[in-house]
């Protein structure tokens, strides 16, 4: 059974770009490994993932990834059963709010700053819809 | 909560255009604090305004609106939850019946005189959607 | 309130061309002045009009028509409302039976004579959308 | 093709009792004769009348009415085919608002006077099932 | 593949009641051994038959009846693949307008007199199912 | 247009149950006059009122309640047209939250406390369906 | 009313192309006076024809060319009530299984030979679909 | 994943009443033990099977059954996965078309014998729930 | 925001009634304090429990849970926004396996024994909407 | 009635080139003979076919290849009526998971192991759906 978890989390201290490399060094490994697909959010301090794949494996992924240290307050946002991927192409790619995409994360936020604890499963979404669709030129960490 | 509020009210008096750059200036960075986003078309000495943004920022932009001296018979039109901003690009633009855009005011009018007061949810809605669509030309005041 | 109101009539008696300038003319100045927009078809001796606008407003325009000698047994065909018109740039066009729309009024006609007082409401809402669509180059009275 | 045509008028003077049962008598002879069933309210100074048959027929019976002097200002408010009547046990029934109905006026009316002007179509076919449904007990003129 | 067909047609000459008693003695005895079921209405000199059964065997049936010198001027009117009959209890039912159902007959019909030629499919599927549903007891003819 | 409207707002200070008889008898008088019906919830120290009626009158209504200095943080909750009224028994009835209907106001709520502000406009809408549907024995105030 | 009706049924002998070049020139002569246009397939000694048009006129030639003794074991396949022609270019296209649209015919079948005779109204829909969307090129009798 | 499988076969040589007992007895111990539901009908020399539970379970047991020399020309008529199970109560029910079933086989068979060759899916699930909505009087066999 | 998440687990070690008990006061506890309602089965040594409230008050149950030494291997299964809660008079609920709703637990299981492991969150919805509406009486531990 | 049938099945042993040159060329030979098309994956030592045409056919075809000694564990994840095919240029095409269909492969498949066994219904559709769409260019054995 293939499933989408999305969940968001803050930063527990300030992360260097180290800290970033090093997470999407092992994020590619191991959901490579496992079949688990998706994108990580940073902006604001906070976290907005999405993990895809079998739910056995996106579910082990999402409880490892719980226990780590360098975020906290984790919420489950949105999950679904669906019927194919968004992200084939990505083991974990990596958006950040640059100017570039300043207006599309406003698009689906209440709040200037950048706020997922406050979307809705359906305008989280719509924002990864558009991630995938429009803004494949962002792909800092293609596979 | 993401939400869309849309309301006419008529001028009180004769507005200068400085009037109007001064709604718009406060419009914009006020707008722009709370992320509200929207548009305001001026026309027939009747505003019509649609906000967008965070259900609370939204009510509270509202409520303030209200007690501006520069308008009077404050009607709301239509108010709905969303996914996501229709004028993300725009934290106040400004609308106004030219000759260039008679006949999209007529597409959705009742009357030949814009009257919003009479116009329905869905027609405005749809009023909203083509100004957004096809009229971006129309633009004076992009952020 | 919008709505559309399609009738149709038989002429009362043979019109000559200066009948129909004079029902034209007539209709751009009363219907532009009430914010009635619409179209008018007469082939095979029979009138097929929309009307569409304000409902009180196509209402008025419609119980004044019936009172013109120049046609009788008027049949009213379809009535809706609607959130926008499909006509709002023509304040009355004429659409007649060309050579190069035979084929347009055949495919909505159940016989090979145009004859509207056997067409159901949709069909008569399928031709119009394709005239609107397909057919401007028809346009003899644009506004 | 059956049709129900509904349409709104007002009383153009006062009416006495014997001007309903004389409208009420010719309408229950007439619409047998044509197949046309249907109800007429009348209150508030206000006919609301429902017209159902042959789509024909109904366009005779409309345009008929339509010069009685007893009334003016005739707007048709809704008009649409369907697959069967819902008055096939009236040739004309009428309904007034009584003490016992007083609230059902009100669920589909905007003013606490009942005003059918204001209603959209889609109002007035909830008002005329509810009608049909719940107060056949208020049937004055059974056939 | 279950289909049901809907027919109109006129009597040539005045049916007597042998006549009646005779299409339906031969429609039982021939519909049973084809697995053809259905109804047959009789009212104002028109024959309204639905044939449901086996595709083949509804045309066989059909294309059968075509000759029969009892009536002419056949018009298919309805036509359908179904899930399942609605007359499996009949293998040919007679259904005539008494004074029970007059009202039955004109809540589906646009004039006083019954006339199925000028039915739509769904007005007669309409009038077919509540046939089924609501007048059992009128069945004259239950196997 | 018959439209609903629901906000809430807190008490601005303790509340007498003299000014809530006040309150209520100003509302059912005024709305009365004004065809405007509804209903009013009083829990924890916030308002939830629906108001139904007509457009223009539903909003004189919410405009003129905003300037009451007995409550304040009003926050437009819920707003849509409607083909009739759900409280037209009622021109403004009390709703508290006894023991007899704690788990109807859990059901819906978010959190134990009654908290409205978080509710969406179709939870509020499944609320106030079952308060008219099951609980017309809590009715403290009928007309 | 505008109809579509389908059926199939087998040559009665060999025809030769002069056969053929008959039965199109009489169909095109009278279906045009009638208002009847329509396409005829003729592939592995089936006939599978398309007529649409007036119900009554529909009708009519369906039962006229019942009787033509150049074909056998006719079957309806598919009939409904349509909003508009899908052939109204063509008063009687034939189509026959060239290389060019064996394919086509193959995509539609249930066999590697033509078989309509085991085609549901849905699959018929599909293939005259696609025959007019896609082949215009086909059409050896346009008008 | 829970699915429902459909097929029909034919006895290869008549069955002893040994027979059937045999064939029940050895479905309800095995389709216990591994969680599979289902009905058996025969009639007319024709079994009708459906079989309910895990997609992999219920493979196992029609390929199982497949080897069986006591039918032949097996062919799957249906096959979906479904939410819940319609025969929870029976591990294997056996289902005789007894004279008081009769007419419920008729209802989705297209001849007056049984034939499931020729049922469609949707016919044949219709059969299935009305077999388990209205005739559970019917169970020979109930665990 | 309202939300439901169901999840199933193992028990770790084999667990007394004490060890029960214990879960479900605590539970009850801190779920009343929380506004979070829900149901927990156990059978075949597999938790599975469906949490509902504020997705934050959720969010914090479920991660608080996923600590607890008397379960292992936890996995998310469904997971929506809801418009009301399906359990508000549980604050948490105990369905046991029993003889008597045995049946219920293989409905919606694709294997004989229970595995929610396997179950879609449909079926999941299925099962828990069948736990409210009919098995009331299984209630261990209503508030 | 057309149908599609889909199964997997797994290698009983290391098939060489010539296996599967042998089993293409009798598909194509056969199917061609009975109008069945379809195609063939084979990867990670697993089959995944689809075959579609008459329902009939298709049985015949899965049964006969279910005797294939050069596979095991036979299992259908999908079967369904269709209005047409969708591999009408296919007697039975190869597609083998290439580099340049990698993506394709695990877009569909919850693990990055090719595993049809774990796809539902719908998955697999999907999957399908998209082979033809998309790569039309991956074609080893166009007829
Ligand atoms: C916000 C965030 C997202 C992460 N996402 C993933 C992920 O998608 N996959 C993954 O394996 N690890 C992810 N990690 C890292 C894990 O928490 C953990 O450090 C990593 O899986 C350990 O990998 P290793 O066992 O290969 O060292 C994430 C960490 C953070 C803070
Ligand atoms: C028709 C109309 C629309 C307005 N729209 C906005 C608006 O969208 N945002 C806003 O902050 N002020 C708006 N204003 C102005 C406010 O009423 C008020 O003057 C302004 O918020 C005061 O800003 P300040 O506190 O920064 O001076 C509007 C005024 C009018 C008359
Ligand atoms: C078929 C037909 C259609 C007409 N349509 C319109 C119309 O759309 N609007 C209109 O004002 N008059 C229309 N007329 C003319 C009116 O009947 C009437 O002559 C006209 O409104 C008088 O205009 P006047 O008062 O300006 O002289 C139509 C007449 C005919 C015969
Ligand atoms: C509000 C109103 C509704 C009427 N409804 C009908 C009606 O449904 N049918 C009808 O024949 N006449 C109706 N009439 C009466 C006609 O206007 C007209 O007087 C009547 O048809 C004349 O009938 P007679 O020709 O038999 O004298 C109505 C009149 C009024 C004022
Ligand atoms: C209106 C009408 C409906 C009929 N319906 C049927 C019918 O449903 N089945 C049937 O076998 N014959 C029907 N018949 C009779 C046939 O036309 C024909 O007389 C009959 O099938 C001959 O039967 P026999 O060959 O057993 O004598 C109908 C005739 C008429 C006029
Ligand atoms: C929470 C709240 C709800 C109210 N609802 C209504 C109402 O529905 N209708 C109304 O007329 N007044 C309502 N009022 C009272 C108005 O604010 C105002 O006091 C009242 O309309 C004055 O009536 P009067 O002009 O007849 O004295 C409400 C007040 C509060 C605080
Ligand atoms: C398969 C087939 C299809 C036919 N289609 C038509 C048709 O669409 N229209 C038509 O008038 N005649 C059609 N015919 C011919 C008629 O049966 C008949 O011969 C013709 O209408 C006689 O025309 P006429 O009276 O002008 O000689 C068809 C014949 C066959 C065998
Ligand atoms: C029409 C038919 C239906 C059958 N259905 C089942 C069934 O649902 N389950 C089953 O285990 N065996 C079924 N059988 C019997 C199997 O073919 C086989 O005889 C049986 O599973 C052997 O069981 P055993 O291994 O316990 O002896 C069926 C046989 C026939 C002919
Ligand atoms: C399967 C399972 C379900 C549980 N469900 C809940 C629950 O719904 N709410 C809760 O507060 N604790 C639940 N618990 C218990 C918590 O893990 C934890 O023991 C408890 O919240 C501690 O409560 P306390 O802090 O009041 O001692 C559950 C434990 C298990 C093993
Ligand atoms: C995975 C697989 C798929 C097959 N697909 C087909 C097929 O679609 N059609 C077919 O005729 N044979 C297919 N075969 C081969 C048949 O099992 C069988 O060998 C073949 O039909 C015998 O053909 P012949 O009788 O012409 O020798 C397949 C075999 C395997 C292992």
């Amino acid at each position: 059974m293939l499933v989408q978890l999305t969940y968001a989390s803050r930063v527990s201290r300030t992360l260097s770009s180290d800290d970033i490399k090093n997470i999407l060094s092992s994020s590619q490994k191991n959901n490579k490994a496992d079949g688990v697909t998706g994108a990580l959010c940073l902006s604001n301090g906070i976290f907005l993932q999405i993990l895809e794949g079998d739910r056995q494996k996106v579910n082990k992924a999402y409880h490892k990834i719980l226990a780590d240290a360098r975020h906290k307050d984790p919420a489950i946002l949105d999950y679904r059963e669906v019927i194919s991927r968004k992200f084939s192409e990505w083991s974990m790619g990596l958006i950040t709010r640059s100017d570039d995409n300043r207006q599309l994360f406003l698009k689906y936020s209440s709040s200037s700053d950048f706020d997922p604890y406050s979307m809705s499963g359906e305008t989280l979404r719509g924002f990864f819809s558009e991630v995938v669709d429009n803004v494949r030129w962002l792909r800092k960490s293609p596979d």
